[in-house]
């Protein structure tokens, strides 16, 4: 068979075809709507097809390929050997040294007992050495989701002032946060984490990374009234207005503290080999700052200390959760809200190590994961935990080959819980206040920033907007306001899709778009139009109205000589990835008001579900004439062309 | 030049090529970011291009073009003719006589005087005559928005115990959505009305006449204690308690009435030439009944009756509008709420006669006249009005030319107001029920539900959640339910977009979906995928898994024997109308991915924004290779193919 397109389109459109030479639209395979369900249900929910590798396997296997499944240090565990474990042991000492600090930091930031931070560093690791996926992920409690807590917390209960229902709430959240965790991934809806855009993301982490250091102004400074609130104004007031509290000695060892750690975390980015100089730098501060306070007296200088912490393992707490009472709204939308930014932080952590190494982490699973991992931590006096960025990068860096690394973190934090208490009795807060500056600041990242402006100048907007929403209105709302603004975004293109001209590129069959390829020529008669999105009820009026101008447009333009004005318009349907009901009357009305004028619709390339819904019309002819329907826009109009001379010389 | 289609593509990849035939795909012509987003804007908020026709002319000539824009009076009024108004008087007065009981009867459904209903049709009528573009609309008061209005303010104040404050509350409700349609208008944002789609509104409409239809139970019945309440259960439980107090006068008159109007309906319905018998019918019923109810002193015999109305036209209202106290937050809620519904309603009807009639109405200026419509109604005893589709259609069967027939009919209105009320008297209200349940029972339309039933699945289920939600829900939910799944859908479309397998039709260089062209053919070490969506943030996530998960499929397909593993992935970027930040970084991640197994990721036709923002990447040889990029697949596939066999013979 000689191939089709051995036509040459020329706009003098002395085109010639033999029907023979025409490719059949054709319907696709039949399926019947369950199949069809299913199948769409499939691509909803199952696109990694987890159940791959049960298929054609016999039932014992499926046991313990479905255990594997679930619990994955089945996979790794029977291989694991002496190599892996002098690797994850090295790790794993090195995140215990950053953990224990950053533990008792964030739970101050969450405004919980600093021995709940390290009690969330000892439980939680464990479970997720059992059930999680990733190999580099290091889990605990982290600043933004304790942050969060701690601020839609307090907006009800006061920390100071009744501390055990704090906590119960803290508790409660965090089973919540779990709860939520583990159903979005048994239900598969892991999706919902995807409407947090990378923009969103990002101002959301520096309007956050600038809110936690804000509050460390009050550690830093050493005031002791310091304001409740979040926002920006509120707190550089409550700073200004109480400079007679500043103590001079905690500024001084603050400030002194602060470049310490500032200038090994510079070291350790210049030279990714030199990791466990910012690693160790935060344990060097806590020994070195207690040290002195202890040596000098210090905390009779006006220099705050943690004070005696009790010694021992996690106490359990399922008997402190609420599942009833005024106050289980508050902590079911804490729950709700520290759950899924927590989730988005341990998801985006995990695959970006599993990027890197390049092995592959099943986001629903690991959701599971930390869900399961956060409603156990919630019965053994845990708060929210999830896998740390800044904690996992050092994990990585110290390489760490499987969550063995997460079961010595945690027997780490286990022997310090059990033994070395006391010596924290020292810890001043200012050194505290210095290492969540030093973690908080890495997450301002000004260069992705920079390459958003660069890229789209509307993810900008969003990135700024949940950037001041979150330093000036509140935490959730600023993150509100920018999901919002990404959704309305995607509401907005649906509802104004892309129609393109198409034109020929001379001397082929191919047709693009004419403002892009300026020697794509028009062919004269011919309206060419690829509609770039499903055509659905929200932009079915905006499409008649511009299709419409289109031909209006073409038939008054001035200056392209034209013998004649439209007889066909072409659409390409290509990009059309669905329609509905609205859309189907759309192709209605167009073809019964281009009838109007004398002028032909045609179709090209409609997809399988595309053609489907035109042909279950009931008045399928109103839609789609079956000789108005072709392959490829080269066919369309060369099949056309010939017809429309055939008629021009049967009638001059 | 030789076409490049000479070269019959087959699996076997015999393919020869030379570069030349290669067409390169170049950068769309610069236009700054300002341009960008003019056209952008341009594209969202001015489709139509309503300034089009003011373009190089002369300033008077503009603002003669100006005025008749705002006024399309001016553009009609200077050709009217005898002729035109010939036609106009008759539909007028046909309109006339079913504008009069229904104004009536629907106040009525509104907890109003029956005298506002008949106010609401003389001056809205006259203004919209002036300011609107349709010639078939019949405007002033709608079943819908009188129900709605309603029962959004019954639910805060009592119109039996506090009438005058409930006046105020409708009046003021009017003006906000005048207000809020006139804005929309003004601010170009009438696409929000297009989320209620089709199926929405059908559902709709259906639950609101069932609804309506219960209300009517009173009268009909002649019930004295009736529900406050609109559902369908306490509407029925309260019917079935109360049957002691049903009076077999009513019932008799009410369903003689009835079947009177419904055969008439029937009628009109099946010779659409007959259409003054269903339009006359209402009329015929109310002098009938009233000669009745005074011949018979009926209303001493358990027939409730209108009572005294108060002659003269329409008292001003502006005094009594609310801008401030406690009931604002109400009336602006139920503004909003009957604003958009009574506006879709409008729109709808607007356009569907202007389809008939082919021309043009523009949907911007329409909310423009029908929000400073209700605005003045409001500040003149009207309540919410707008173009009826009833009246609408019986206007147009009667000849309309014009829009002289809606100020015909507000004359009529006017002479009844001055003259004719004491003959309102005696009308029962059962026949005014009889009235309004025919009128509504036209808003039941089944053959669409099937219609729609048989097209699309999902749009059934939405027009189900819809019915079901007015009717035991409430109107407000029923419909906020609705649009929250429609937009649920399009956003589930968006996070999961089709990606399409390509293959070969043999002797082409056509690709198209393996899956529903069955002829289509794999090309060895090809894997042409096709994405069928803008690549953003909601979706990044989904299409890395499941192209990777493609790539495994064919890597462990057995059914095919392959001399080769992957060597290209083929993104055809065709259907791809926009990309965002997150997209740039899922190519960057693919192509990492890729070459880590050896293969290379190649895009073909990307459009001029996906290109642009591709090129703008800090790293773009990261994201794209120039020697990577085709302008359709087979050119693709076919140079390839011929570095593919260069590379083997070099190796092997």
């Amino acid at each position: 068979m000689e191939p089709n397109a051995s036509n040459s389109l020329q706009p003098d459109h002395c085109l010639e075809i033999t029907p023979m030479e025409v490719h059949k639209v054709v319907p696709p395979p039949h399926r019947s709507t369950i199949q069809k369900l299913k199948s769409r249900l499939k691509e909803t929910f199952f696109p990694d097809d987890p159940l791959r590798q049960f298929k054609g396997q016999p039932l014992g296997k499926k046991w313990i390929l479905a255990a594997k499944y679930f619990f994955p240090i089945l996979q790794w565990g029977p291989n694991y050997s002496f190599k892996l474990f002098k690797s994850d042991i090295v790790s794993g000492l090195t995140i215990a040294s950053l953990a224990i600090p950053q533990g008792i930091s964030y739970a101050k930031l969450a405004s919980l007992p600093p021995i709940v931070g390290l009690y969330s560093s000892f439980v939680p690791p464990l479970v997720y050495a059992v059930l999680g996926s990733s190999r580099d992920l290091a889990v605990g409690p982290v600043s933004i989701a304790s942050l969060i807590l701690g601020s839609m917390l307090k907006q009800e209960v006061s920390p100071t002032n009744d501390p055990l229902l704090f906590l119960q709430l803290a508790f409660s959240s965090t089973f919540f946060a779990g709860l939520f965790q583990a159903s979005l991934g048994l239900l598969r809806l892991g999706f919902i984490i995807d409407f947090l855009s990378k923009a969103t993301l990002i101002g959301f982490m520096a309007g956050a990374a600038i809110i936690v250091s804000l509050q460390q102004l009050k550690s830093l400074l050493g005031i002791t009234h310091f304001t409740k609130q979040m926002e920006l104004v509120p707190v550089l007031s409550s700073v200004f207005h109480n400079t007679n509290e500043w103590s001079w000695q905690t500024v001084l060892m603050g400030f002194c503290f602060l470049v310490f750690l500032l200038l090994a975390r510079h070291v350790s980015m210049k030279k990714p080999k030199l990791f466990w100089v910012s690693a160790g730098a935060p344990l060097v501060s806590v020994i070195l700052s207690t040290v002195l306070v202890f040596a000098f007296k210090a905390q009779r200088h006006g220099i705050s200390v943690i004070g005696k912490l009790q010694e021992g393992l996690n106490p359990p707490s399922w008997n402190m959760l609420h599942f009833h009472g005024s106050y289980l709204g508050l902590v079911v939308k804490t729950g709700l809200v520290t759950g899924i930014i927590s989730l988005t932080e341990g998801i985006a952590v995990g695959r970006t190590f599993a990027a890197l190494k390049n092995y592959q982490v099943d986001g629903n699973k690991e959701m599971m994961a930390i869900g399961l991992m956060n409603v156990i931590g919630s019965a053994t006096s845990c708060y929210v935990t999830t896998g740390a960025f800044s904690r996992s990068a050092v994990n990585h860096n110290a390489g760490a080959k499987t969550a063995v690394s997460n079961i010595i973190m945690s027997v780490t934090v286990m022997v310090t819980l059990l033994f070395l208490m006391p010596l924290f009795q020292y810890t001043p807060n200012v050194v505290l206040g210095a290492i969540i500056v030093t973690a908080v600041i890495g997450l301002i990242d000004i260069p992705a920033a920079c390459q958003i402006w660069k890229i789209d100048k509307f993810d900008f907007v969003v990135m700024l907007c949940a950037f001041f929403g979150v330093i000036l209105v509140s935490v959730q709302d600023g993150l509100a306001i920018a999901v919002g603004i990404s959704i309305f975004k995607i509401l907005l293109q649906v509802t104004r899709p892309k129609t393109l001209v198409l034109g020929n590129i001379p001397g082929t069959d191919i047709f693009r778009n004419l403002h892009h390829y300026k020697e794509a020529m028009r062919i004269p008669g011919f309206l060419i139009l690829s509609i770039e999105a499903p055509i659905n009820f929200a932009n079915t009026t905006y499409l008649k109205e511009r299709i419409l101008r289109w031909i209006d447009e073409y038939e008054t333009e001035e200056d392209t000589k034209r013998q004649s004005s439209i007889h066909f318009l072409i659409l390409d349907l290509s990009a059309v990835s669905s329609i509905d009901t609205s859309g189907v009357s759309l192709l209605k009305d167009l073809k019964k008001a281009l009838e109007n004028t004398g002028a032909e619709l045609v179709l090209v390339n409609p997809g399988g579900e595309v053609l489907e819904k035109l042909q279950r019309a009931d008045d399928v002819r109103d839609v789609m004439s079956p000789d108005a329907l072709y392959l490829t826009v080269g066919e369309a109009v060369a099949a056309l062309s010939s017809t429309m001379k055939g008629r021009s010389s049967n009638h001059v």
